[in-house]
């Protein structure tokens, strides 16, 4: 048992070092053969550098285990899949630089957000701080990039295109989710039913998280449909559970185990589905 | 000579036409199978609403047209072939609406910007005006939209891959064009050199109105590389030409002709390249 442990501990660790690699070839690559770091040295060097902090990776590490769950080829033959599997990861940095720009936060990752450091770093002769507006922008462009970095897996085309249609739906319903949790933000929690609330956490976080790059990687790796079903009804509950289990250790753990100040959701006011059932 | 206008001028009409039914119906699609007019029925409806107002549709064209010059097959036995035009269309209505937040625009194509709609549109209970967060993530949704609607046409899955590597280098393009664009905004007229401000324009207008959906079209119809290489030289230029000549037209034709203000662009103090040129 301990033995299994010590081997998944080491392989999660290896795919890491390989996901890691695989965004920072991409970006690389991608900043010389579209010329951005001509076009723009400051929007090309900061992206990356967003993209490439410290960040747990689960979703591209999802996506791999998708792929090996159900292919038969050995994963070290299958070019291109640390590539693909950054696809998901990407699409979350989009995703996290518009949230942060419509938040106005200032930190992410410990870091400031990708608005904060174009306002920091670009020197405009007028003084204006146009941080969200470059920051709008650089999100679209990684959006780009995520498509084009799925493509990049040596699988048959048909395959790709499934995957393909499961990214761009998954983004469509993330930004849904989104949308909605916007809008709530300005509701009174009265007005709001434990519905609405559990509707955000399937869009946000279940799909998004757990379910899309599980099912990403299973279609690649030929998946049957009956077999994609069943992932995708257990990578939903298991992205519900885990929002659960997220908002139950912001109330009741302690910094030490979540790494983290708790109550954060409580100070943010965050609509939660605790902070609903509370009130009800 | 006459003959060949007419005939012309009926089949663009005929394409627009099946443009905008490709446009209208792939929305009513995508509304329902992400069921998005149920997560957010004012997501759905005024998007839906932004996509179908009046527009030239010069980019889903120059698509079709590219298509049609270089396959074998008859255009009218090419399932998808106008919703995947479309989502050339859907790509430049999502910079539309990430444009207009950025320049706080009010209007666009003659009614309320999507933030406005969204801003007279959704009652909130503190009265906020969250039009501009709202419309970031609608956009983000189009963008996605635009991706699936690319898949739609009944070709071989190769090409299909070349189009969308196509579509989302434009896209990054396109972005970086805006970046630097919005950038030079702030900068002081001196501190530009008419290079600067060329390469706006092939990135913003010439790759992403003329040269993308050429070659789009080209690429899913099978064109060859070189075929492909003089065509994408040809779209290039014939969209610089475009821009010069739109800049020309805003200083020195009448309203009655470009059915809009004349030296709009001196009033919203653009930095064209004319005035470049008259700075030096």
């Amino acid at each position: 048992m301990i033995w299994i442990y010590v081997t998944m501990a080491g392989m999660i660790e290896a795919y890491l070092k390989k996901i890691n690699q695989g965004l920072a070839d991409l970006l690389t690559d991608v900043n010389r053969r579209y010329g951005l770091s001509r076009i723009s040295p400051q929007l090309a060097r900061y992206s990356k550098e967003f993209v490439l902090r410290k960040g747990k990776r689960i979703r591209p590490l999802l996506f791999v285990f998708g792929y090996e769950g159900y292919t038969c080829r050995p994963t070290a033959d299958i070019r291109g899949l640390f590539t693909s599997a950054a696809s998901i990861e990407l699409l979350h940095d989009f995703m996290l630089i518009h949230d942060d720009v419509i938040d106005k936060s200032a930190l992410r990752r410990g870091k400031p957000t990708l608005h904060k450091l174009f306002d920091q770093k670009i020197r405009l002769a007028d003084h204006a701080k146009i941080g969200p507006e470059l920051a709008i922008v650089a999100g679209d462009i990684l959006f780009a990039v995520a498509i084009e970095a799925l493509l990049a897996i040596r699988e048959n085309p048909e395959r790709k295109e499934l995957a393909l249609r499961k990214l761009v739906a998954t983004a469509a319903h993330t930004g849904a989710g989104e949308f909605i949790d916007v809008v709530f933000g300005h509701q009174r929690l009265e007005d709001l039913t434990e519905k609405d609330v559990f509707l955000t956490y399937t869009l946000k976080t279940a799909k998004f998280t757990v379910e899309c790059p599980l099912v990403m990687g299973a279609l690649l790796a030929g998946a049957k449909r009956q077999e994609i079903g069943r992932l995708s009804s257990l990578g939903i509950a298991a992205g519900q559970a885990f929002q659960l289990y997220d908002d139950f250790l912001d109330l009741f753990a302690s910094q030490k185990i979540i790494g983290k100040p708790v109550l954060s959701d409580l100070v943010e006011a965050k609509k939660t589905l605790m902070v609903i059932k509370a009130y009800r």
